[in-house]
């Protein structure tokens, strides 16, 4: 098999910045053999209002002609029932994504994630509307001085997910991604919460799964910040279950690259070094060579492409180019640093050789 | 309390590197509040030759005329027993330090931590002239795509124990240092292993611990490369277990701070960032931090002086100078940069406030 089509392959969770760094990355999305990209607001200030939401998709579409860009809002005090009920109705938004407070870059502006009851309002407009709420499901550490009582950044996955439960009780046909799945207690969350979902039907909760993730572990950031994300990387089990899932062909687990590129000068300092792995210029290189390595090619189309357009309802006559990617042998060698102008990122695995890429016809 | 007398303060685990850095850092160590100092032999090449630590520890006491300065080899295959007969029975070295291969900062000369056994005639040797085995006690990395068989930075240390175990098993007489404990799992060890020591016996197996590891967790060294170490700092729990062991008044626990200082460029990079925190001018400051924290100040004089100086046999005579070192309740603030010519390190918690220091009478 040396060739694959994918059809209209989507991203469910990319971060393009703002100025030179968006200048930089958003043209990325197509060479990565992304059609759909699914664009977080954490901008500074983070989207929070109509107009924001369509300047940026405006200015990115720009940039990337061919790419369908789905947008959302950013989770915080400054949204109303009102506003949300407006974005979803124009289609200015496809889902709301909510940052607790303080686990990742720009998201001090975050909820508290032992009280989402506040925004209860909000959530009931978005089920109404099917609008999906976008999870980064860790909560914040805390040093308590045992493990106990203490969250870390290796278990804030695993604790965040009784909140994961009781919002889907609370609101059982709202639409949820657990992002960036990291844990195998993250898969299985997801896989009990699908545990009686029928052949054919379309999942409400899901998790996304990164690049990057099923690759790593812990061992792999340490010492090296370029592989420095939140959620960290976990342990080979962790791996393990989340290759485990990606490839097992079950709609409720589709592709979230969670590409965030920072300038190496932010990867190099000695204090405060910024979170996130950079990967849109080959996110399908990297997961292709993965589905590889297990024998799991048939069921990359899936993963990367259907079951993420199903869950959130794409209306392929609407997409921007009907352009299809398809996936070919042919070898690719990743950059040790991506120069754009004065932007300089280094993207994931720098130095790597793979062995599949994307085209499209 | 406002002035405690110390004594003949040790650091029995220090790493005064070469050239500059060796200038820069060695005058430090009284700095710091250190009279007695245990040199580690990880050099470029490793120190594994009588002429090599004759000619080094020269070096050091010129830069410092006031620090007494015990030597080590490099546990390798260069070494003879011949030669270890030669060193102990002339004074050259105290101990030997056994990296095993790959763990940490010029370990890629060291030894397969699976098979000390072609070491044993060295062992032999060393425990008839009570010579120590100073253990950094990691298992090197292994991913097996599993928790089971893998090996990560997380459990290297309680991966490694069984061979402390097996080797004092086998050579019950050794005096052996489990050096810069950072796990729960080791701290138990070491009790285990002493748990029939009478009072007023000096031990035969300690576990050293550094100042650095009291303080942080994972959460301190993800993102922030000025705290990756090895081994890693770990869990909540596993700091408390140091604290305590520490500030316990055992004196199979003493200090040894593994002082490694890096070059600010080593500390700044995107990838392979070195390993190492650097405590050296300002040990006793942090140490007096966290007894004082926990009401174990009375204690300090034991972890940080008699502790280390009894299992060593360090005859007070032969010092260097006689200088006793108090702790002073003073205010100390670390630089956010120390400066050493052309030299620059980053010192342990930048910027940070704390209110012990040394003096010397």
């Amino acid at each position: 098999m040396s060739q694959i089509e994918l059809g209209y392959t989507a991203d469910y969770h990319v971060h393009l910045r703002q100025g030179d760094m968006m200048n930089a990355v958003t043209p990325t999305i197509r060479e990565g053999g992304i059609s759909v990209a699914y664009v977080m607001p954490n901008l500074t200030p983070p989207i929070t209002n109509l107009e924001a939401v369509l300047k940026y998709k405006e200015e990115l579409q720009k940039l990337a002609p061919k790419t369908t860009f789905l947008m959302t809002f950013y989770l915080s005090r400054l949204l109303t029932p009102e506003l949300v009920e407006r974005a979803a109705e124009s289609g200015a938004i496809r889902g709301i994504k909510c940052y607790p407070a303080g686990v990742t870059t720009n998201s001090s502006a975050g909820v508290d994630p032992n009280n989402f009851t506040e925004f209860y309002p909000i959530f009931e407009v978005m089920q109404k509307h099917g609008l999906v709420l976008n999870i980064h499901g860790e909560k914040p550490s805390v040093d308590n001085n045992n493990d106990e009582e203490s969250i870390t950044v290796l278990n804030a996955e695993p604790k965040f997910l009784p909140a994961l439960f009781k919002i889907h009780n609370d609101f059982p046909k709202l639409k949820l991604v657990l992002e960036h799945c990291s844990t195998r207690k993250a898969i299985d969350a997801i896989y009990e919460i699908n545990a009686n979902l029928k052949e054919g039907e379309t999942p409400i909760v899901c998790g996304s799964i990164t690049a990057h993730h099923l690759f790593l572990t812990v061992d792999d950031w340490a010492g090296n910040p370029v592989n420095f994300c939140k959620p960290v990387a976990k342990l080979p089990e962790d791996r393990k279950a989340l290759i485990e899932a990606a490839t097992s062909g079950k709609p409720y687990f589709f592709f979230g690259s969670d590409s965030a590129p920072h300038d190496i000068a932010k990867k190099s300092t000695h204090i405060k070094v910024s979170a996130g792995v950079y990967t849109q210029p080959y996110v399908l290189t990297y997961v292709a060579e993965v589905f590889d390595k297990v024998g799991k090619l048939a069921n990359l189309r899936g993963f990367v492409s259907t079951f993420g357009n199903s869950f959130y309802g794409i209306d392929e006559s609407k997409l921007v180019c009907k352009d299809k990617c398809f996936l070919v042998k042919k070898p690719v060698q990743i950059p040790e640093v991506s120069v754009y102008g004065n932007i300089r990122v280094v993207a994931f695995q720098p130095g790597g050789k793979f062995s599949w890429r994307p085209e499209w016809h």
